[in-house]
């Protein structure tokens, strides 16, 4: 179990670190406006890959969830165990908030670094109305996270169950996130998962940790009905 | 039968929710000429994305069409039975649909929503003359949706043959949608699939509606001649 | 032999029309300057996913060349007939000129469209010098072209050996094709490939066809030298 | 040992080649501000292209490392014999150099070419400080260095294991590349590969040779720090 812990808590790190860290680092790399930044296309290509090179990489230990809406929603789906709920949570967040931790620490390794805590998206963080990147409200946040989790699981339980083919799940897995974050950067700055949200809120400040509570609810919801609405469409 | 359509409602929704979400929520992001936004290569592999994980995670059930044309051409490649046809398409339609309503949902969450039902590429929708992005008359939009469907057709004819290298036929298939947006936005906002383009079409307005014909007819043509290209291409 | 040629001609008429398509119709989209557009990296992109997507589809009837540079390079290299050089070149090159013909008929049909014969990149045409998109003179145009089409037959004779895993070939072959373009397009707006070169040239004007020498000359001595590099690096 | 060394000079030639060339000729074309420019986006996936499509053409032959940190890094895995270490590098940087020179051949050939060696990034070399892309400090610049190449062979050694699945590693190597490069090019340019540094900072100045001692400890520190924490997550 340490191991599968472990892997759990190395895999979120590389998530929110590459994740988070192309946001931060590099989205608007020349200032705003300038092309030479890797924009959203770019942030959300990070995200999926590290989830692929992840879930390559580390799969075959922990199962490579990363998240703990995964994690819910595979237990959701008959794959998961519910004994190992928690400790998967545990190690996950632990892992995100060391890697916003390191992250903090590089970021604020240039004079031009500062964190405006009341800005939308500061330090990569996730938010609604006021601090939504699009300005979107609470009610289309809300349904925005919880649809987009719902598929996520639903394409996560769909690749990795015994009739697809073998070896394309982080494939799929990855791109996965990365069209979620091809959608939905504009509406929350797209969670679908809560250690990712937690692990950049903690720094971003109280702005951001006054709404943590959707980036829980939300992708935890969704990853319970992707869970549900795999078993209708994948079993008789 | 049923699960084959529900996989299909799902996949389709899928396709018209991520592809035409990612125009309508985060392609101009920022505003026009700001580099954040994902642009028109953002959503070219956004709606590839779609396919190759909806292919992924559901093609084991339903064969992952997504696309009445689609549908049509494996019929004329002699790979799907006629009786399947009609109900394939209906599901196919209903879930671009239900995609379109929830989109909506998310879309106008935000104070800047506004949708001009005049403007080329309304709510993502396609069309051709004054409803083309770039311009492009009847014929320039007929003859690219037909070449565009035909080649598609012919790359998961291809891809999906005995003698093509397994579990690789959703990537290619994915990769190959991106690609015809890569080419084809311009033109028309890309349908190459009619129960896409009646998904967004039914909430961007009249005009939208008024030019569907040719995003059933062109896309259905395309599909036969792929069809039929393959047979001549692949067999004896 | 004709099913085979059959392939060629589609294949070839697939990388043309969709990669010189994606520069002609996509590439600066909006206007010169505007962020929509998909820029140097999506046409990158399409011509890479053109082979990808072709050569799972058609690789298991021609081989999937596509390109008169890849067929001598093979040969080069100890895998293709000399016998069978001569029917692909111009199997090839008949599919390149008609994807430049449906291009034309495609591009034309806008109000916007107009074709300066004597800019760089002209209809997505091949130059150096005053036709090289960055102003590179002939040398340097030489020089890359050699060396990029050197470095393509080293990947594709090194991932379609026995030794390489299956099925991921032509997903490597169109990856490398893709990074070719991400260096080279500003040199010479990237041939590496004889019938591509030729296909747009005949349609761009005098100019670009008074520099398709280099364009047949340049690749196809990269392609010699690709195939005897990997005999030297592959056997003992 | 020969073919071995040979396989891993063409590697890391292509690497350096690919990767660096098209950060100096295609990632600001047009001018600074040019959308058309691939971008620090496009670069991040020439980088990654190059190793992806190297190790699938080479990676039989020699391991497909093309980087001293990763030898290294292996070595620590144990994967890989400490007397192959030295041939192993100085075969890489031999490589590198030579692809740096090509490069300064092609890049030279347009009028327009001046390089600046006081300013960050000349000819696509590493910096920290006045050298940093970004104006990251000594700090943060050894501190990304040392992150990203850790994970870089957390990665490696995770997915060329003999529970991964096979085949996918070259894909997941190089998308891992292209990863680290849309976090860290801002802070450092990316190095994580000594061999890469060295090949083009020998081009570009004493500016950037004074400060080429950090781009081989730190990747070098990563690497074996890498090689530990795989052994720990992964074994019993």
């Amino acid at each position: 179990m340490m191991k599968r812990l472990g892997a759990e808590f190395v895999g979120t790190f590389w998530l929110v670190l590459g994740g988070c860290g192309s946001a931060v680092l590099a989205a608007n790399f020349g200032g705003e406006g300038n092309p030479l930044g890797i924009g959203l296309l770019g942030v959300a290509l990070a995200f999926g890959l590290t989830v692929l090179t992840g879930a390559y990489a580390l799969g075959h230990i922990s199962g490579g969830h990363f998240n703990p809406a995964v994690s819910l929603g595979l237990w959701a789906g008959g794959r998961f165990a519910a004994r190992d709920l928690l400790p998967y949570v545990v190690a996950q967040v632990a892992g995100a908030i060391l890697a916003g931790f390191i992250l903090l620490q590089i970021a604020s390794g240039t004079a031009s670094f500062a964190m405006d805590a009341k800005a939308a998206g500061a330090f990569a963080s996730n938010g609604y109305g006021a601090l939504s990147p699009g300005g979107y409200g609470v009610t289309a946040a809300f349904l925005c996270e919880v649809v987009m989790t719902a598929m996520f699981l639903v394409v996560i339980l769909g690749v990795t169950g015994p009739r697809a083919p073998a070896g394309f799940a982080p494939l799929a897995i990855g791109l996965a996130l990365t069209l979620i974050h091809l959608i939905s950067i504009p509406v929350t700055n797209t969670s679908v998962n809560p250690a990712r949200s937690t692990g950049v809120a903690l720094f971003a400040g109280p702005a951001a940790i006054s709404q943590l509570w959707l980036f829980w609810l939300a992708p935890l919801l969704g990853g319970l009905l992707g869970g549900f609405l795999h078993r209708m469409l994948d079993r008789e």
